[in-house]
């Protein structure tokens, strides 16, 4: 069923609103009166509407019932990636949302190879990947990207978690496993993996300072963009939002 | 510690000779006599030598130590893909490889937008693509890549493994994560995803008669790419392989 965020509608006594750039979707897509679409308020809510009208400006439909969008998982997990080079951004961004992140955000470490003058300038084109992916999933929220800052500004972020997972690749860590099987009835959560150099073990033992838990996934070398997906789906699968 | 496939390796009485492109590649890393490198027989088990000798021809090492891969999973998971478009192939070949993958295979199936004549024509590049991949992340064996074929002899190849877990978006299903919990201590396993268009329900039908479990990873819509890398996350995780 065509699912649509909230962004150009109006619901009001039980008939939806449609204008702009979804009115025009809305044509494109050649729907017909009768038929029926999901209009997601973005805050996990579905509208499942029963189209009533559609010309070229507007299109109303009828609010037919109205429900939790089942595609949302019980714990929001923040995603943090140091900031890696080219176009894994926009990975990193696609996959996450697939995968149930709800916030996605990138920072600077010591060993990013990447160092845009003006990171927040990606912003709108990162929070489109985002958009086109939630639509493409059938998630029901967008989830938001954006720059978090430096290292310290990123472990505060992932700080006021309820669960803060620092993917590290040597030395002292805890299998991701047992962290997850303690805290499985977790809200909230911050995965924070590195750029394409990883972490200095500085950086990593900051982490572990502020409360962080520094993590280990096994002995296979992830790259800086399948590690935050790995990592995510362990978090979904260790919370049953993976089945 | 920089990994070589033995491939262009004779291992006797103690010493590795390297000759070819793997000895070519000692001498552009400009390893120096006294480093260590590992040597691995792609079959799961590595050789730790220390660098005697290299010239232009040959490098020969002295084997220290002799040991079991720690990269490899203690489960051979087999990725079945119906055949995606363009470079999406490449894409679950490299990812899935660091995840943990022992082989992956592609089909044909109703729903493939894709049909290239002669599929196997691209066995040699895909073959190199888990090569690199495999290099990259430290496995200790070369994953094969291969064209299975239809879509029945898909079936044949997952139905022979311990567990066979066929990926599907509708109707009765049983949650992956279930599935996994009972099936803790499997050997092998195959993981069956569909290709852009997902499956005909005919074919979900006939993978449930011949035994492979009918599963659902909740309610986000994977795309063909990113649905065998959760799904191989997921049996990681739940084998614990991913700690």
């Amino acid at each position: 069923m065509p699912r649509f965020f909230m962004a150009g509608t109006n619901i009001m006594g039980g008939m939806a609103v449609i204008r702009g750039r979804d009115a025009e979707h809305v044509r494109v897509l050649r729907l017909r009166p009768g038929e029926d679409m999901i209009i997601c308020d973005g805050k996990g809510t579905d509208y499942k509407c029963r189209l009533v009208k559609a010309d070229k400006e507007q299109a109303e439909a009828e609010v037919i019932e109205v429900v939790p969008c089942p595609a949302e998982p019980t714990v929001k997990v923040t995603v943090l990636c140091g900031l890696p080079k080219g176009d894994k951004t926009d990975y990193i961004i696609q996959k996450s949302v697939e995968a149930g992140a709800s916030e996605i955000g990138f920072f600077a470490s010591s060993r990013c190879i990447a160092r845009p003058d003006a990171p927040e300038k990606k912003l709108e084109r990162w929070q489109r990947i985002a958009e086109e992916a939630a639509k493409q999933s059938g998630r029901g929220i967008i989830p938001q990207v954006s720059w978090v800052g430096d290292f310290a500004a990123m472990l505060d972020v992932a700080n006021k978690k309820d669960l803060g997972l620092f993917m590290y690749e040597t030395g002292e860590r805890e299998p991701l496993s047992e962290v997850l099987d303690k805290n499985r009835d977790i809200k909230t959560a911050a995965i924070v993996t590195g750029p394409e150099g990883g972490f200095q073990p500085f950086e990593a033992e900051l982490a572990k300072i502020v409360g962080l838990h520094i993590c280990s996934m096994g002995e296979r070398i992830l790259r800086c963009e399948t590690a935050p997906v790995v990592a995510l789906t362990a978090v979904m699968y260790a919370t049953g939002n993976l089945s």
